[in-house]
Formats: C-alpha cells, structure tokens, sequence
C-alpha cells in the first residue's frame, strides 16, 4: 500500500520521536526513579516537608527540560508547580496540561514486594507508589516535550504549553479550586489535557472523553427527643429510621431510574454512535464483577454495564444509620436516623438544580412530626468533550501513532475529579490522554508503571503538540 | 336509692375489709419497706446475692401470711419464689398470681431525691426503687388474702391461690418460660392474675384485657465484598444499603397498614364495644405525645392512637445500619448493611405465621447479587382476656368494689411481657390486676407508690378471691 505524501512525512516524524526517545528512555527512567523516591503523601502531616521536596524537585526538572517559566505555587495546603513554555507562534493554541506530585501512603508491610519508595525495575515494570498515580503520567511531558521539539526542529513547542501538577489530589484536592480561581489568568488556556487516567487494556489505546461529576448530601432525621419504647409508643408515631428507609426507596423506579422529578433535566444524552463504539469494546461482565467485587448487575433500565458507570448519573446510599446496631435486639421507636447520598451527574446537568431537586423532593417525603436537615457538599461537576471536537481527534490521533496506528478506542471514567474546576473555572474543554492500565494497582501495594506504555505516553504528546496547531 | 340485700351483705364485706385493711396498714407498710431496702437488682451480677436475699425474704413473709407451701425456685439465673394455699373446697377454682421480686437498677446520682434503697415517705407516697415496680405490688398480695379471710371468716381462701414471683423480669425474664414448662403442674390454674400493670390515672380503676406480643429479626444483606467506588462501581451493581431503605419501605403500604402479605391473618379485630370503652376514655393526645417524646401522630388509617398502641400489630425499624457513618462524606457502594425489626402482635396472630410471611417476603425483595440472611428471637405471643369473660367481669367487680363503686375503665398494654409464656404455657388466660399510675415514675429516678392505690390494691384481692368461685 502506497503511502501519502502527508503519510510519509508523519511515518518519518513517528519515527525521528521514537528514536529521541529510546535514546534518552534510560535517563528518563533514572530521573523518574529519583522522584519516585520522595515520598510525597499528602495524606500524612509528617510527610508534609516531602510534598514539599516533591515540588521542588519537579520544579527543578520542569527548568530543566526547557520550561522558560517554572513556579512553585503555595496553596492553604500542599504546594502546586506551574510551567509555562510559550511556543512564538501568534497563532499558537494554548494547552494546559493537568496532573499530580502527591502519592498515596505505601508501607512494605501492606504487601508491597519491594520498598514502595525505591524504584525497582522488573520485567518491563517499575515498581514504586506514584510510578503510575501519577507521577510517571506527569514526567511522560518532560521527555514528551524535547521529542517534539527534536521531530520538528522546533526550539520552542507548536503550542503554549502550561503544566499545572497539584500536590493534595490524593487528599481530595480541598484547595484546588481556589488556586485554580485566583491563578485564572496565568492558567487561561484553550484545551485542558488530564494525564491521570488509563487505557482500556495494555494493548488497546484509549482516549477518555469525560467523567462524571458528583453532588453529596447529608440528611439527619429527627422523631423522638429520645429512643422510646416500641410496645408503648410502636405504631402511632413516625419512626425515622422508618422515614430514611422510605427515602432511599423513593430514590429509583422499578426500573431503576433515579424518581426524582427532574433529576434527569438537561442530561446530554449518549448518541447512537458513542453507543456502538462502547458496545464494540471487548467488555468482559465476569472480569468487571470480579474487579467490582460484586456478585450481579443491577441498574438503569435500557444501559449496558459500561454506560451505566460511564454516561448515566445515579443516585447511591453510601451510607445509612439509626437506632440500635449494636448485637441482639432492642424494642425501641429510635430518636434519629442519618442517610449520605450522594449523585453521580453526567453532562448537562446542573449540580444547584440536583440540589433544588433533591431538597424539594425530600421535603414531599417527610411526614409531620419528623424535622429534618439536609446539608450538600462541594459538588464536582460532570465533563465530556463531543467526539467531533477536533482536539479530541487529535489526541485520539497522536495515541494511534504512538500505538503503531492501532484504533483507538473511546472510553469514559464513572469517578469525578478536579479537572473538572479547570474546565468550570477557565472554561476550556477538558481531554485525557493517560497511559495507566487496570493492572496497575493505583492505590494498592505493588503500584507499578508499564515501561513500555510510559514511552507510548511520551511518544502521544510529542506527536500531539505538533498536530493541534492545525486541529484548533 | 335503696340497696338489693346482696348490696348490703357486699357494702358490709367491703367495709370489713376497709377495717381490716387500715388496722393492718401500718404494719404492711413496714414490712414492705423493709423489703425494699433489699437492692435486688437481677441486671447487675454483683446484685446477685442481693436477689437471693430478696427470694429468701418474701418467701418467709409468705409463709407468715400463712401460705402452708413456700419455695423457692431455683434456675439457671435468679430465683424465683412460689407459695400456695389451698382453698380446701372441692370445687374451688384455682388463681396463679404473677408478679416479680427483682428491681431496675437505681442510684441517687441518677435524680433521685431520696436514697433509692431507703423507702422514705412523703405525702402519702413511698418513695424507693421497686416501691410500685414491683414489690408494692406483689406485696399487697399478703394483705390482700389475710383481708379476704378476715372478711369471710375463711381459715383458707375461697380459691386455690398460687403465687409465682420471678427474679428476673428486669433482665427479660431470660429463663423464665424454662421455668414455666420445668413447673407446670404445680402452676396449673384456672386464670392467671398478674400484678404488675397499671391504672389510667389515680382516679381511674382500670383492668387491662390484654398484651401485644413480639417478634423480631435481623437482617443482613451483603452486597460487593468490600466497599467499592461510587464512581466507578456506582449505579451498575446493587447496593445492599439502597436494599435494606426499600425493605423497610415494603414494610408499610400508603395507609400505614403492615404490608408484608399474610400480616393479618387472625388478626382479632377490637369489637365495637371495645372501640367505644376506648373511645370514652379521657384521652389527651397532647399529653401522651409529651409522654411519648414525640413531635406528631402517625399510624394505621382508620384507627385512633391507643386502638393503634394497644389492639393493632405493627412492624417497626429498631435499628438500620450500613455503609459509611463517620463524619463528612465517603462515595462508596457499601459493602453490606443491616436491619433490626420487630413486629407488635396481636391476638389471633401466630409468630410461627408471622416468621414465615415476613421470609417469604423478603425473599421476593432482595435483588440477585445480594446474599442476605434473616435471623429470628424468641417471640412472645399476645395476649386477649374477652370483655366479657367471667374472670374480666370478676376483677372489674372487685376493683369496682375498692373503689367505692366508680366506673371501671379498659385498657390494653401496648408492650409485651412474660406473662403471655404463662398462658401459653399453662393454658390459662391472663387477666391484670395492677394499682401503678403512669406518674409512678416505672424504670426511672424517683419511683413512688401511691399508698391509697396500694390500699386499694389490697382491697380488690380480698374481694376478687370470694368472688371468683361464682363467677367461674
């Protein structure tokens, strides 16, 4: 098969990257090592001066690789490293891209094989928390970067390239968004580029197109001033453990719709095409389950599996309590009960208008003499980038060509994290281009990186800085 | 209005035994005192000794009331006390009164006013733990058969009286229907009186017709085997939290009827004659809702508050629990959650039935990928004395009699007790004949007896035992 003009130009970049990055692969690999072994917990006060060690050592690479402008941002927690690259051009677009220096806690005694802080490299892998979550997916954009300049002579990247990698993710990211606010004008950008995902499986290049968002709420039922006897009072007056059972049955239909009148307002319903590239996915019910520890499927009526965690919101009990739960058994009418709930929300919903919904749906539910209080969270809202969005082609493109053309397969993420204040606070679309697989074990003992992939995580974003220029 | 000649024989039996009763008084009321200065608190193990003592005392006393057989009944926990006097008449029906020798916990730094173990009257009320609860009320037992002799002229009552005072009502009677099924010929009995309820209010004489019963469960239900992601797990696989919430709202249709199929099955329904005694008392919804600690009214349509607390069944949530309780939120599908339910009975109503409608039901409502198991207690049954059943005619009379000829009230108990094993067992029907009023202060700090009550207490006894054998 005869190749294009534009083909044989894109094979001879492919390969000017892949050389450039085999010959600096070993280096790369010793300096992620170094970092690796900074022991950034977020989560543990005493590792603190480590988050801190963590950003300065980023840094320090971050200026190193090239980046003109390289700044270690404090935050009311756990510092932030911001890069900027500017690429000369006028007409430039700019890319922000988003990741993490904070790691999950990790002791050799939780069943790691190895010392969770000393890199160990074993057939192909290196073993070390944060190796894939996410400090490996971060530094893939320093090699990523000088690829690109070396495939096409540039001294300056094709877009103004923005790094941002906070350092409290793994702690929930309480400050995020407001650094996110009150950096807006540093942090403006057309795309927003999320390096803290994963593919389908090792062998299929994957391009997540969004996640959903997330509201939480606490809800405190009141009856009795105190428990009462259940033969003396039991059956004449309200019991709000009674009542908190009848809220979560009110949550669903009978077919597992979420019943709360306009809960589902504005939902941006999956398109016929995004059901068939999901259906098309080589998707394994038993091994799901067995990743879900769960015994059966239960959910929405008329959704697969994957598109009921990927594109459908939800409503979920994540916690409910009231009365005795202590062992054996106590006659009593309890004084209180307490639900958590929280929404899983896709795009186009609102998260005020989900807590408009719930509050007046709820207040239809409680009977009289029964107070309640309901309290929400900060929510988390939903994103999704069209199929058709050209940067999306672009991303999907550039996995193809480090993935030797292999199709690329479309994916969502059922969590919800902070990218989600990047796209709500500078308005920009948000893409994930990750290389993590499931076997990876983020969170878990026996973290681990595929060499291989990190390379094909380099090789992605050297392509894609060349071709968003003319996909924007 | 001028009397029949046998309201004049029976003025003249009730003032002989007025006189009788206010000679003796003061000695009863010593007597009684010094029993109460025995703690005999059976939930308290170092009390032990202290319910042995309290066994060994009435047991002495009652033999010198002149009961010719005295014992005391050992079993696996505390004693229980049994006394019988034969009436000597062919014919004579036999009485098995009920009552218990062991206290509710008590101590003067939890209100009292007074030392809990130092009976102290104040104006015209003994105030100590067990004064009404129920060593007032056993003890007026003694009185009340020397009264009926003193009365009659007997050397023996007009009815075989037995007395079985248990040591461990507080506790939940744990080996009393062992005890029950190991004795049961010698408490083989006509009726069963027992002694240990209370009257409307202090101007009211009030005999109870009957008892609900219980049955309770607990229900487990296990969902994934550990608790998983919300966002990546969420809305696909069931969540035993969200199942136990539609359990509990199974448990009740629209109109607050018990819901779970077969419920009602032998349900005696309140006669219209119940309902219009019930309707006639002087009931004060505001002041029972303050008794109750409760804020609002709710239960079965079609029925007012007491018909609901005392003649209707009822399913209640004692305890739920699943999930994540602490403070803040956690985006989990839990990995389990748990019910605590019990189910006032009413007569008619078979707890064995009752056990196998409720599994019935609940396996219909626990989705396939949830494992659950439902563990059942001991049941008590109910018990129902029919208005106009001879013995209910005779204690009414009797309590008629002590209280100068006023309106006798009915009443049910809302609660369940031991005494139901008596009927079960023995085959006999329940009545009660108890002096209490709800300002009795039963299970608190400051628990009193009305000396005047008591003495009417007394009184009724005397009258019921040379009633019975016509009225049987």
């Amino acid at each position: 098969m005869s190749q294009t003009p534009d083909n044989a130009v894109r094979t001879a970049r492919t390969e000017t990257v892949r050389a450039y990055v085999e010959q600096h692969r070993a280096a790369f690999l010793d300096e992620l090592a170094e970092w690796l072994r900074i022991p950034s917990v977020s989560a543990q006060p005493d590792r603190a001066e480590d988050v801190r060690r963590s950003a300065d050592w980023l840094a320090d690479r971050l200026a190193g690789t090239g980046f003109p402008t390289v700044e270690v941002w404090e935050t009311d927690g756990a510092p932030a490293v911001f890069a900027e690259w500017p690429s000369g051009e006028p007409d430039a677009p700019t890319v922000l891209v988003y990741g993490h220096h904070d790691v999950q806690p990790a002791a050799r005694e939780d069943g790691w094989h190895t010392e969770p802080f000393e890199p160990t490299v074993i057939d192909g892998r290196m073993y070390a928390r944060g190796a894939s979550d996410d400090k490996g997916q971060v530094f893939f954009h320093t090699l990523g970067v000088r690829a690109h300049l070396a495939a096409t002579g540039r001294t300056a990247p094709a877009v103004n390239l923005k790094l941002l990698v906070e350092g409290e993710e793994e702690s929930g990211s309480p400050h995020f968004r407001a650094l996110v606010e009150e950096r807006a004008g540093r942090l403006a950008t057309d795309i927003v580029i999320v390096s803290d995902t994963g593919m389908w499986s090792e062998t299929t290049p994957t391009v997540c197109t969004g996640m959903r968002g997330v509201a939480d709420c606490e809800i405190d039922l009141y009856g009795p001033d105190q428990d009462i006897h259940s033969g003396s009072f039991g059956g004449a007056v309200p019991n709000p453990a009674t009542v908190a059972g009848r809220i979560v049955a009110a949550l669903h239909d009978a077919e597992e719709r979420v019943a709360i009148p306009g809960f589902y307002e504005g939902v941006t319903e999956l398109s016929e095409a995004e059901r068939e590239l999901i259906a098309e996915l080589p998707f394994d019910e038993t091994g799901w389950l067995t990743t879900a520890k769960s015994h059966g499927t239960l959910g929405e009526a008329g959704f697969s599996t994957l598109e009921r965690v990927w594109a459908r919101p939800t409503a979920e009990v994540n916690g409910i309590g009231g009365g005795y739960q202590g062992p054996g058994g106590k006659t009593i009418v309890p004084a209180s009960a307490h639900l958590k709930l929280s929404f899983r929300l896709v795009a186009g919903q609102d998260p005020a208008h989900i807590e408009k919904a719930v509050r007046a749906w709820l207040a239809g539910l409680v009977p009289a003499g029964v107070r309640y209080e309901i309290v929400f969270g900060a929510p988390t809202r939903p994103c999704l980038t069209p199929l058709d969005h050209p940067a999306l082609k672009a991303v999907a493109g550039a996995m193809s060509l480090a993935f030797d053309g292999a199709k690329v397969r479309y994916t969502r993420e059922g969590g919800s994290g902070p990218a989600a204040d990047l796209q709500d606070v500078l308005g920009a679309p948000v893409l994930f281009l990750g290389i993590s697989v499931p076997s990876d074990g983020w969170h878990a003992p026996n973290e681990k990186v595929e060499l291989d992939l990190l390379m094909k995580g380099v090789e992605a974003t050297a392509h894609l800085w060349g071709d968003l220029p003319a996909a924007l």
